[in-house]
């Protein structure tokens, strides 16, 4: 099958290899009807050390289940499924809780010997408790919006619940990105008063009002906190979802975060160490929380949702390749000209 | 008067100075009637900079109005009173959140021209939003268990509060000094199912028990991980209370923190940056929350459980000195033949 190795930076490569197979009896192979490139993808794009070895790209996905192992209960061959960009045996004491990315028997794809989902096909671990089930005959328009729950609508949800978003309170998002504008569309499904979108590309921002955004800053740095503080009476924003993963946002959203209030991060952080001393998180009692979202968690009632029409998240794919031109769809997003590609094997 | 000041590492002096005068028409002058010497008095005793001009120091105290500017409404010359360690004016929007700490008119003792309260004076300022009034009458055994909620007692409620302790949750409290302690009471009054205490001096850990501690452990490090992640069955405790505020400790928070659970740090930090990205705190959503206590958003109800006999915070308290012998309470304290000690002026 064809499947998506990068190598290094800007080095994205559409291969063959052999197709994936069953290797534990929990292993279900789906054949992959539509996949994406993620926000997240770009940051190797950018940055990663150079590898003669190729690392499978892709985690997001809508597919037909082709084969199950012998320990998958409840799926068959034929059966359409999203599934979340982690797997997670979603059965143990931690993915009861509900933080599914935390599974100690669940995973990444792309990653211990799992492929990426920027291909024909993959083998999902733990199959039975990753995926869901989609209706077979579901409207093919609302194609993009399942696929947007595997991953980046439901980021966006879970930075708004880790931010504890509801009625009354003044959100910040942080980021213009499909996360971002997801985030925008989850604080005000939450019934947030006020919806501050911190971005600068208006046909993003232009969706974020669409989504409930009140205000958009454009500024960054110093000049954005400024203009986030003058909005709020001085006092700063209750809940600040930071939806990019790069330093400058974390200060921004320590800059603006009002005393007592909570950062909500879901853009995954390019960096271990950060301000959260008396100057920064600890001096106003400023909270901090997020991490890779447990889709799974949220995925039943996202998917009914989108089933009757209450949210529309797919509208943040604003282009589709087939899977040997997905180095298109790298370099569209990352020069910014595309928000989020749909990749059609 | 005499008044406590701090020149450098180890070098407390009690020195005669100025009697405090009402500067603002919303300061009050108050005579110290108990005060006491904090663990974060020991950070400076240990690590500050020399300097010519000696720090006021002191911050908790129980004490006697003796004068009030004209626009301290609600207290007379006499009236017997409690301070959080922080002034703040408890009226603006912060202040109403419950956060008092970050009241953008309030400070601290000792700095900004005021003075600390090891003193047989100090000069309040906001003091009708600070300061809260104890009966007259009060029996007299029970001024330690008062003098404790003007910080200690507080500040552990406030790390078990923003760590949102409730019923059935297992809740590790890190440092056995008088606020890990309180801390330890806090989550028992809280619910927690199970409180394991991190500490080592058997006398204190033996309070700990006493207040609701179930488990003790000695060990640090990642020994003392180990030994917690053990006891939770891998999978680490819903809360865990830092009432230390160095790297290590914070180091042991993030290493026992379960998945989806909650740092809330009281100690001071003495660090800027810590690590928070996806080997620490992203990777598993745990979320990290505290800062200084705004003790004045918890003290009428907490004045109550004392006079009523529901809490006796003030057991932390193991040695009493007067004014002069000041030093002696920080060497103490330092080298921990006393968990805190009561100054008498």
């Amino acid at each position: 099958m064809r499947a998506t190795f990068m190598y290094g930076p800007g080095n994205v490569r559409v291969e063959n290899v052999p197709d994936p197979e069953i290797i534990e009896a929990t292993d279900a192979i789906v054949r992959i009807t539509l996949a994406c490139v993620c926000g997240s993808d770009l940051h190797p794009y950018r940055s990663m050390d150079k590898t003669h070895e190729g690392v499978p790209m892709g985690h997001e996905f809508l597919g037909v289940v082709e084969e199950t192992g012998s320990q998958v209960n409840g799926f068959q061959r034929g059966d359409f499924v999203v599934s979340p960009f982690a797997y997670a045996d979603n059965s143990c004491p931690i993915c009861r809780d509900g933080f599914q990315t935390a599974c100690p028997h669940g995973g990444w794809y792309g990653a211990g010997g799992v492929g990426g989902a920027q291909a024909e096909a993959v083998r999902v671990p733990q199959a039975a408790g990753t995926l869901v089930k989609v209706p077979a005959d579901v409207d093919e328009a609302l194609l993009p919006s399942l696929l947007a729950l595997s991953d980046v609508y439901l980021t966006g949800h879970h930075a708004a619940r880790m931010g504890r978003v509801e009625p009354g309170k003044t959100v910040t998002v942080i980021g213009d990105g499909a996360v971002g504008l997801s985030a925008v569309l989850s604080s005000r499904r939450m019934g947030a008063e006020r919806i501050i979108l911190m971005g600068r590309h208006t046909s993003r921002t232009d969706l974020g009002r669409e989504w409930g955004a009140t205000d958009v800053v454009a500024e960054r740095g110093e000049e954005g906190i400024a203009e986030v503080m003058d909005l709020t009476g001085g006092e700063g924003s209750h809940v600040v979802l930071e939806a990019v993963g790069l330093m400058p946002a974390y200060e921004q959203a320590y800059g603006i975060v009002r005393p007592g209030g909570i950062i909500s991060r879901v853009g995954v952080p390019q960096y271990e160490d950060a301000p959260v001393g008396f100057g920064s998180l600890f001096g106003k009692n400023a909270q901090l929380a997020g991490g890779p979202a447990p889709v799974r968690a949220y995925l039943e009632p996202a998917i009914t949702d989108v089933l009757e029409g209450r949210i529309d998240p797919g509208r943040v794919f604003d282009a589709e390749v087939g899977l040997d031109q997905v180095a298109d769809a790298y370099k569209a997003m990352d020069d910014r000209s595309r928000l989020k590609v749909v990749v059609r094997p």
